[in-house]
């Protein structure tokens, strides 16, 4: 039921209810109403974040782990080229947590959801047993036929991410390593951007065959499109360094531990272990909520949508393997499935 | 997103996509894409199911718990007169918990999901820091403006009641006692049934102004259609009598510690104490599934809708007060809330 008439929550249905009213009847019956547009399917999608899984209170800020939350929920709407609608938050909280972490957590959701014209439109509430537990649902829409499935990779497709990747592992680093880091310069890993405008535009120019959101990192998503497709893959290494290299590169225009960065940021071109390592980070590091599609050599794919930049990496083959080619050789790429912080 | 492929969820996807494949892509993808029947507004609700506060691994077999979890969100759906499409499920369980225990609540579930052609159509899990978290989301359908609200009713309203109320209790009260009781001798406190078909009957005749499921206690959820309708209510004490005096018959049919069911129930009838309690228990017991609605003196409701006994109760009346009327005297009723076994 929609989030129920609990102190905790009549905030958030007094903070809700002024989005978008006239999409539905939002909080305060037995379910949400909606109107989805005219010749719409429904897209829904549920992701768990779980304190100790995807979040650290030590690490991450209350407004972050809110807004983080409903990025899982919209990246996947965005991977099937979706309209998002109305997002439902179930709550289990511990029962000694202070007031003000939920009003943050709330809060940094909400401004989220008023970026996006999502509703919040209910949820439920309960104490937790253990730490913290939300489970986001978002609700979207796409016109009837049109959602991007995973399944629709052809041999000879081309691959293209969105944005970079890898950049993540080094916040996830410091962090591990006991380092506090200030949100604002980590913007990318406290409060990711769903790729919502990149994941419409495709879909409304028919350009992608096949998507999926790089929440698990691109060897295990890539694997799914594969998988759903009934294909294999190859991508290029190189392809792969030029996305991943920007990793030092932001670490220097982020201002943070300026003079080593720039060091490192020499050193990433010309060592091979740093290769390696940013190498290894762009294929299995999660956390992205980046897009990876498919294409039809025949479409021409813009080198930036909504302002992001679109790199090639790779093609679609027959076969069941995906391949990563390093210079003219090619080694079997093994899924290494993204683990988050637990 | 959908089910990950991980294995405790691979069979669950096995035995989901058996069903009504015609309505939707289902698991598979990073959303679900449901196509609602043409000029229908979409139904969303959520509900948490938490071990130790709306079910106890020791009193409750798994079959009956993954059962309960999904009627929660059914019984929300019937609230609002709607035809039930698609189930989510969110699983948070401990490292140590049982497959079997798994593979029986699942079971128990899509055996309900099965019978009102509900699509098992994603979820997400994780691993519980605490005990079992189960969050279901259930997606149905209305006609656009059709939906039955809490916001409905009118001074003159006669409000109705479907089933018996307050016969939840005394399994409660047993199994507090610690009393091992056999389901099949319980069916409504371990498999409830939601009341799907009386909601859709109602709303296709056009017959109720505002309805609401009782599961936190009719005191509580009457108070709801009173606030959202910004109405008051008066019950009638012997109406209500009259359908929480099946619980000690229930007792006597159930077969189950009989000789001592047959003495009391008598005792029922004449014991002024018995009859508080029995009164009490239909007023504020809770976890009950039962639909209460309104409906405007012109319209005539059945004796039964779907087999199921329909008892008017009261009426609905100017004012913001909920007031309970025993042999000609009345007295202000406070919403006494239902809080589960926590």
């Amino acid at each position: 039921m929609p989030l129920k008439e609990k102190p905790l929550l009549q905030r958030i249905r007094r903070a809700a209810t002024r989005y978008r009213p006239g999409i539905g009847l939002g909080i305060g019956d037995d379910c949400a109403v909606l109107r989805l547009p005219r010749g719409h399917e429904a897209l829904v999608t549920t992701d768990f974040s779980l304190e100790g899984v995807h979040f650290r209170r030590d690490w991450h800020p209350a407004d972050a782990i809110g807004h983080r939350c409903l990025t899982r929920g919209l990246s996947d709407i965005a991977a099937m080229g979706g309209i998002p609608q109305a997002a439902f938050l179930s709550l289990a909280l511990p029962a000694d947590l202070p007031q003000k972490w939920v009003d943050q957590f709330i809060s940094g959701l909400l401004k989220l959801a008023d970026r996006y014209s999502v509703l919040l439109a209910g949820g439920d509430t309960a104490q937790s047993p253990g730490g913290i537990m939300a489970d986001i649902v978002v609700l979207g829409s796409v016109p009837a036929g049109q959602a991007i499935l995973r399944s629709g990779a052809k041999p000879g497709d081309l691959i293209y991410v969105t944005g970079n990747l890898g950049s993540l592992q080094e916040a996830l680093t410091q962090l591990r390593s006991g380092k506090h880091l200030r949100p604002k310069s980590h913007l990318k890993h406290f409060y990711p951007e769903p790729r919502i405008a990149i994941g419409q535009f495709l879909r409304e120019k028919k350009l992608a065959s096949a998507m999926i959101d790089i929440s698990d990192g691109l060897s295990t998503d890539l694997a799914h499109i594969c998988e759903e497709s009934g294909m294999g893959a190859v991508l290029y290494a190189d392809a792969l360094a030029s996305i991943a290299e920007t990793r030092s590169e932001q670490r220097l225009v982020s201002g943070h531990d300026f003079s080593r960065a720039d060091t490192r940021s020499t050193q990433t071109r010309t060592l091979a272990p740093e290769h390696e390592t940013a190498l290894s980070d762009a294929l299995h590091g999660g956390d992205e909520y980046e897009l990876v599609f498919t294409a039809s050599p025949n479409r021409r794919i813009p080198d930036r949508i909504a302002g992001i930049p679109i790199t090639r990496v790779g093609e679609i083959v027959r076969g069941k393997n995906i391949k990563l080619v390093t210079k003219g050789k090619s080694k079997f790429l093994k899924p290494a499935g993204w683990e988050h912080f637990g």
